[in-house]
This record gives C-alpha cells, sequence and structure tokens, in this order.
C-alpha cells in the first residue's frame, strides 16, 4: 500500500488556532458539501473540534448540542470556543461559528474524566442483515459528502424515497470512505448521516433542515481507537412531525452490539 | 371554589427583568428543593422562561438544552438571556445562569413561528393501566419538589427502587399539585420528573445528578392551553450506563395519544 494523503475528513476540519483570541479559523469544504451549505455532521464536528483543541480543555466528550442559526456560506469561517465552567470532574462549553460577523451556529459541549464504574446496556442492539443481504446505499442524487462515506442497508435509495414506508426506522451500515479511525470527530458526524425522516415516511423529497441536533457519547478515546476503521451500524426513526418541525433520534453501535453513542435531532419541513 | 393564591410553580419562577442589563434577577425556592439544590427540571423552566419574557423574542419554543455546569446554591441568582440570531421564521437563543460571579447554568433554544404542515406521530402511545390499577406514586424519602407534583403508576416506589427490575422503562402519571394549567414551563419542568433510571436499574440508590437535559416540543401554546390542568402520562427509560454518565430518554403524552414532548437527559453517576 502506498502511503495515502491527509483524509479529506481531516482536511475539511482543519482549524487555525489563535490562542489570544480564543478564536479558530476554518473553511468550508466542496467533499462535504449538502444540498445547500455544508454538511452538518461536519459543522458539529468542528464546532466539538474547537473544544477539543482548546488549550484549557480537560477530559472527554460526553455530550455536545449543535444549533444550527442560519445557512453557512461556502468559504471561510471562526469557531470562539469558551470553557464556562470548570469544575473537578467536568468541564462545560459554548462555542459559536461566526461569518461577515454574525452568528451562523453555536453548540454546547460537556467534557468529562471517566472512570471505571458499574455497566449496562438497556437498548436492544438491532439484528443487522448478513452481509448479503445488504447492497451499498448511494444514488446519483445524494448530495456530495455521502461520498465521503460507505452505506450499506438492506433496501436501496430508489425504493427508500419513493415507496410509502411503514415506519421511518431504517438500519445501515456507515464507514468513512476511504476507512479513518473512528475519533469522536468521526462519531459526531456519523451520528448526522441519516435521511431526514421526512422522506423515508412521506416518500417524497419536501424542503427540510436540522436546527438543533444532539450526540451523547457512551465511549472514550481508548474504545474508539481499538475500534479502529471498522464500520458502525446505525439506526435512526422520526418520532413526531408536528407543524414544520420533527424529531428523530439514532443510535451508532458496533458490530458486536456495544452502543458507541445516542442521538436525536428537529429538523425543519416545508408542508 | 375560594380563590387560590398564584401556584407554587409560578412563585418558583418569579424573575424581575432588567432590559437594560439583558438580566432576570430570580429565587431559588425551599418547595422545589431536592436533594441538593433546586430541581433540575424547575431550572430548565427558569432558563427557557428567559427567553420566554425577553423582549426581543419570536415565536414559540421548539427545543431547549440545558447544561446543569455546577451545583446551585440556595438563594437569589441572575440569567442572562441573548437572542443570538434572529432569522425569519426561527430565532436562537443562549441562556446563562450565574451566582457570585460564576456560571451554574448554561442553555440553548430555539423559538419559531409554526405554521400547518402534514403531521404524523411514529412513536407508538404506551397503554395506560386503568385507575383502579395505579396508586399515588410517593415516598416519604422522596425530595421536596416531588410533593409539587401527583404521580400515579403500576408499581409503587418501594417496589421499584427496592427490587431488581428487567428494565428501567417506567410509565406514570405527571400533573401539577394543585393542578396548573399546562404550558411551556410546566412541560419543561415534567420532561425532568423521571426517578434517574440508575436507582431503577440498579435497586439501590448511588450519587447521581443530570448534567444535560434536552426537551423538543410538539406542541403550540393553543394545544397546551387547550389540554388545560389534565395529567399527563409520561415514560422513560435509560439507554446507556457506561462510567459515570448514563442517557435517558422519556415521552409527555397526553391520556388521547398526543405526543407533547420528547427528551432525552445525560446523568452523572458515581460506582
Amino acid at each position: 500500500m502506498t502511503q495515502t494523503p491527509q483524509h479529506a475528513f481531516d482536511e475539511a476540519l482543519q482549524l487555525t488556532y489563535n490562542g489570544e483570541t480564543n478564536r479558530f479559523q476554518g473553511r468550508t469544504s466542496s467533499a462535504y458539501a449538502n444540498m445547500i451549505g455544508p454538511f452538518g455532521g461536519l459543522t458539529a464536528a468542528a464546532m466539538l473540534k474547537a473544544a477539543l483543541e482548546h488549550r484549557d480543555r480537560q477530559g472527554e466528550p460526553v455530550t455536545l448540542t449543535v444549533n444550527f442559526a442560519a445557512a453557512i456560506q461556502d468559504g471561510d469561517y471562526e469557531i470562539e470556543a469558551q470553557a464556562t465552567r470548570t469544575g473537578r470532574s467536568t468541564q462545560h462549553w459554548y462555542m459559536s461559528m461566526w461569518q461577515a460577523g454574525e452568528i451562523v451556529t453555536t453548540a454546547t459541549a460537556i467534557f468529562a474524566m471517566r472512570k471505571p464504574t458499574w455497566g449496562a446496556t438497556d437498548l436492544h442492539p438491532p439484528i443487522f442483515p448478513a452481509q448479503g443481504e445488504t447492497k451499498p446505499f448511494h444514488s446519483p442524487i445524494m448530495p456530495p459528502w455521502t461520498k465521503q462515506y460507505r452505506f450499506y442497508m438492506a433496501d436501496d435509495f430508489e425504493n427508500l424515497v419513493q415507496t410509502a414506508q411503514p415506519t421511518s426506522e431504517t438500519l445501515q451500515s456507515i464507514q468513512d470512505n476511504p476507512p479513518r479511525p473512528l475519533d469522536f470527530l468521526s462519531l459526531t458526524a456519523m451520528c448526522d448521516v441519516f435521511i431526514p425522516r421526512i422522506f423515508v415516511r412521506r416518500s417524497q423529497f419536501v424542503p427540510a433542515g436540522t436546527v438543533a441536533f444532539t450526540v451523547y457519547y457512551h465511549a472514550d478515546s481508548a474504545v474508539l481507537a481499538e475500534h479502529g476503521t471498522a464500520e458502525v451500524m446505525g439506526q435512526a426513526r422520526g418520532n413526531r412531525f408536528y407543524n414544520r418541525y420533527f424529531d428523530q433520534s439514532a443510535e451508532i453501535w458496533t458490530r458486536s452490539g456495544d452502543l458507541l453513542a445516542t442521538s436525536t435531532q428537529v429538523v425543519y419541513f416545508k408542508e
């Protein structure tokens, strides 16, 4: 194998830190472009990265909430990150992304020192179809960022979005393309790869965009490092669609049934 | 019926607004005291109220995320609320609660103008036991704030927390005591009334406290006003318990099966 250049995901997340202003300079990436603006999962990862790389940071991410306040224009942006409170074992963060003097995205995060405790997983892992029963989940009409992932699903894109589905729940495998070792940044982005549930549910496209996105991390960096470049399993479903907004929840599992992250989001839709 | 004085919930949420400083002055309430500090659901409602009562506010709450950054001391606090971005149909907020010059709680919220759209509820409403099959869910060892609610459950407190449960999922009715017309503030607090799932799951008490709490609202003020003082149904469950933190998710339903809110939280625990 020849040496590979930097992964597109890392390239897209390059931030230049100015310790004096508490600000990070970044730039949107055409590789991770969505229909309009950048893929939200990448923006969320950038917000987390600003806290992760801040010199005051202590501990590892336990939760991240990102609010998408306005459309992000292609080009430069700045992220301001500040520790709002640092305790003995937890640290709280507030981040804001700026373009042209206005806030386009805000986020809060909690970092913590983990310690071994009693543990359990009450959620049941989904049963993923055998390899012969899934196929690549792709379509030419899917936006550019989806090419940076390998998705496999029992269903195909056309059937999923063109045929009325009894529920909005889907199950798919997710892997960076090419594979990249899993970390908090890529795990964050993977929580946002699911097709908006309203497309699945209504078997039609309507204008839709995530306005808020939350991730709860159930792993530490050692667990993620051990996971390596393997695919993960993602399951997502809609809960309620009501007067312009709906919420969807999702989980990211390893093939062996370890729950790595739970996630929720609220999505704007029209009509 | 004689005229009743102001409800304890409204008394506990009295905020004095200083339009010049963008700050609201409030005070903790002994009626809503928890084991340590105030009931988190009340703190969350206070954070939301600061945005709701701000003169710049437009629209109604779609989502609220509250991060509990440090223990709140009994006494006075201040909440600073600022609109971070106002769009045509959505408005983004950041709130911080201060005591003694330090941040003790932060929050973000999104408000929006709702419009009638296609709608659906994919989550299945729980089947609540008939009235004869539930009993008041109370115990002298439950903290003071629980007395401000009427809870009914098929199980009783002693059995629930002293006997190993097969799952951490519970179902209960929830109503202010005395009844109070439902609004965004009380709905927010009701999303946080569930016993930490770790007590249910392990049938023992361990130190535990919510660090982050998110609510997605699936109703507008007209729907809540129509609901009036009736009880709601709350269902909650734990997802994963891992190295000091676990997450739980919850839903608030009307008796007739309307989903009013979905909520998640991440909780610190010891051992």
